[in-house]
Order: C-alpha cells, then sequence, then structure tokens
C-alpha cells in the first residue's frame, strides 16, 4: 500500500462541505472517495460494491465548510494501485466534477498523515467593499459595504495572533479536547475596495476564522474596539465573540508541513 | 429628456445575450430595460403599464452572443428623471441580478449612441490550457488543451490585421451590408498556460471574434499555416474559415469612442 498525498482547488458553493456525511455523497471528501473507488474496480476489474470504502478513506488536513473554498486544500489516502501518479492525478481530473481539481499528487512517506503532520494553516476571508461589487468573482467574496476603520482592524489582530485559549472563537459548544491555538500573523490589505485578511497558524477550531473575521469587521465598522480583544478572549464565551462571518468569503489557501 | 451612459458588466452564463428577443427577458437588455422600467414608473407613481418601453429602449453598443460575458458593454438610453446619476446607478444595481453590475454611469451629449459613435472595440478570448484546469475562473475561460504554436497564431494575427473584407468570418449568411472591418490588432499571450486573445477593431460580424479565434487555434495547433489566411479572406466563404469558438471564452472588454 503506498500513501498518496493530493493537492485539491474547489470551489465549495454547490458543496456541503469537506467531510464525508452518512450516504450523501454532496461533500468533496465523498466526490473524491467515490472516483477514487472506482478506479480501483475498474485497475481490478471488480465491481466497486468488492472494495471496501473504509479501507480507502481520505484524509483531508481539515474540514472546511459547507459554501467554503480550498485553493490548496491537502489530503492522503492509502491505496494499493499500479498507476503512475499522473495516471491517478488524470483519473480524478476525468471523473470529478469541474469545480473540484487534483493539481497535484506525490508519493508520500507511509507515516504522512494530512491532518496529523500540518504544522500550519493559511485561511483567507474577502470582503468585497468597491463602490459597485465585483461580477466574476462575487462567489468567491463576501459582499459587505461598509467603511472600515483597516488600522483599528490591524490593531486589534496583532492582540489576537499568539498562542491563546480561542474558546470564545468556538462554535461547537461541547467541544472537549484543548481549545488552545496559536496564530502566528493575521495580514489584514486593502486593495481597491477588496478586502483580506490573511490568517495563518497552526489549527483552528469550528468556525474560528470565520468568528474572527466577524470579530474584526465588528471592529472596523466601530461597534467593538481593538481594545476589547483580550476580554473576549480572556471570557471564554462564544457569545461576547462577534458573528460569524458567511461561508462564501472563506478559502482553504495552503497546509504547511 | 437626458441622454444616459452606462458602462455595465455581467457574466454571460445564464443569459440568452445581450439583445432582446420578443417577450423573454433572459437577455442582458431585457433585464437592464424592465429595471428602468420599474424605476421610471416608481417615481411617476404610475403602474409600469403605462409606461412605453419602446421609449426607453437601451441601445448596447453590440449584440453578445448567449453566454458571452462583458467587463465594459456601453448602453445608452434615453430617460426623464429627476434622480441623479448616483441614485439610478444605485437603483438599478439593487434591483438588478448580482451577475449584471452597473460600473459607471454618465450624462452623454443628446445624440450620443453606443453602437453608432464606437469607434474602436476590445474583445477577449481566454483558453484554458493550463496543466488543470482552473476551477474559480472556469466559467470565463475555454477549457482546450493543446500543444499550441504560439508563433504561428501571431504570425496568421498579423495577417488578419488592416482592412479588409471578413465574409468569410461571419455566420450571418444573409448580411445584406458591407462585411468589411478593420481589426486594429490582435495581441495573443501565453501566461502560465492561459491563452488570451485580444482583438481590437472598428467592429465585428456575427461570431466574428469566434470564428477568428477558432481560425487561430486550428493553426496553432498544425491543422492549418497561418499562409492560408489570405486565402481565407479571399474566399468569402464561411465554410473556408475555422470552427466557431464557444461563447464563454469571450468577453467584450472596452469599446472606445
Amino acid at each position: 500500500m503506498k500513501n498518496y498525498k493530493l493537492t485539491l482547488q474547489y470551489d465549495g458553493t454547490k458543496y456541503s462541505g469537506w467531510q464525508k456525511q452518512g450516504n450523501t455523497d454532496n461533500t468533496i471528501q465523498g466526490r473524491v472517495e467515490n472516483v477514487l473507488v472506482h478506479m480501483l474496480a475498474d485497475e481490478r476489474h471488480t465491481d466497486i460494491k468488492s472494495i471496501d470504502m473504509s479501507e480507502y478513506e481520505i484524509h483531508g488536513s481539515g474540514r472546511t465548510d459547507a459554501g467554503v473554498h480550498a485553493y490548496g486544500q491537502i489530503a492522503n489516502f492509502k491505496a494499493d494501485t499500479q498507476k503512475s501518479l499522473s495516471d491517478i492525478q488524470n483519473y480524478l481530473n476525468t471523473y470529478l466534477p469541474l469545480d473540484i481539481r487534483v493539481t497535484q499528487i506525490s508519493e508520500a512517506a507511509p507515516r504522512f498523515h494530512s491532518r496529523l503532520n500540518a504544522c500550519e494553516k493559511h485561511y483567507r476571508y474577502t470582503i468585497d467593499n468597491k463602490e459597485v461589487s465585483d461580477v466574476f468573482m462575487r462567489k468567491y467574496m463576501t459582499r459587505l459595504k461598509a467603511d472600515y476603520d483597516i488600522n483599528a482592524m490591524k490593531k486589534a489582530a496583532e492582540l489576537l495572533t499568539g498562542t491563546h485559549d480561542f474558546k470564545s472563537f468556538c462554535d461547537n459548544k461541547r467541544m472537549k479536547k484543548s481549545t488552545v491555538r496559536t496564530i502566528n500573523k493575521i495580514d489584514i490589505k486593502d486593495t481597491d475596495g477588496i478586502i483580506t485578511f490573511d490568517f495563518y497558524g497552526d489549527g483552528f477550531l469550528y468556525h474560528m476564522v470565520r468568528i474572527l473575521t466577524g470579530t474584526l469587521i465588528e471592529i472596523g465598522t466601530g461597534k467593538r474596539k481593538p481594545d476589547d480583544i483580550p476580554e473576549i478572549i480572556k471570557s471564554k464565551s462564544r457569545a461576547d465573540a462577534g458573528f460569524t462571518a458567511p461561508p462564501q468569503g472563506l478559502a482553504l489557501v495552503e497546509v504547511r508541513y
């Protein structure tokens, strides 16, 4: 069995997120696994029912929510196949829908795990604040027209950077594991009305990037002050943080190992 | 009655092109006129049926085909309204769907006509020749993976440039008016597998840009030679030119006056 590492790009608009949900296959993971199982069945001249799907589970570096996009999601899977790397990539890209692409494939070390070995993730949230909303990128940005105070948001971003218990920024109330995470950097830029928030960290809790963005938006629009951040972190209460920004503005850009 | 000039951006994917078709309103022109008539009826506190729609026809600089996009289509219309320019723009952008935007509005001279006064149009055709097709711009490019000879296409483009009778590049068999047009420039670029064809000319016949592109593609892939161009022009027969490239790769970029 070889261990394969995939880099995936997807438009999350039509999907229920990365993670497989029972028998529905409207997830990225479900779509990719489905094509993979067909590939293995084809190669063995057997029926897909004879392939143990659990054996070929694809592990993503993290779950992206419904509607969230990816420029570089990383996933790995183990399989026994005689196909070359480019043949596997071509098979996947031939049978996957056009809004999911395998942009790279390589053989990884046997113990490589896309989630457990990830050391840094880079997410980008994009807000369209142009005078007139963008037609061509409209599905990959959140339209939120406002008079943003970029410097206030930058100041708040600095206060969020570092190792903190981010329980206030997590939408999973029954989270039993540690909610301590490290944010290495948050870059905020305004390029002709397109505002981007680039988050770099060792990992992010459920909805964490979207709640961080929602909180930064509330600071940028004057509803909160940058100095509120330490209190929000300290309270460990989701109710004290900002709103959960909508999914379409979010994309997983890169995972570093 | 003032004469208003609009700059429009649209994603043509879902529309039957620019030009209104009888009672169907799945056209860009139909959508814009419909909102405009509502605006005028609102202002006059009358029913839309009392507004003579023919009076408020919007003249586009040219018809874009079904599925063709625009970064800067120009249209003009005459109307009697007390609304300011920005109020008209806001009204249109509030009620138009998000895949049609009015990016600019200005008052034009009384005799300004977007089609009759246009002196140069710029169309861009984009081909996705990347190793793996692009997810996010997939609806605005045509996927045609091949080993293109860019220099052969550039040589052919030079032979197409100038004033010629482009009858061979026109899909309207019953065209009674002159088929002589001037192409000022054709720029062809390959940027990391994204091939763009930029056409600048005083006007283009029905399907002309798509047939020019199809012919250039056939030259780039070795099915024809650059030196075939003079013969194709001379024959004045549509059958002698290349295929009509699909609409989704085409966009009207700019109209100059």
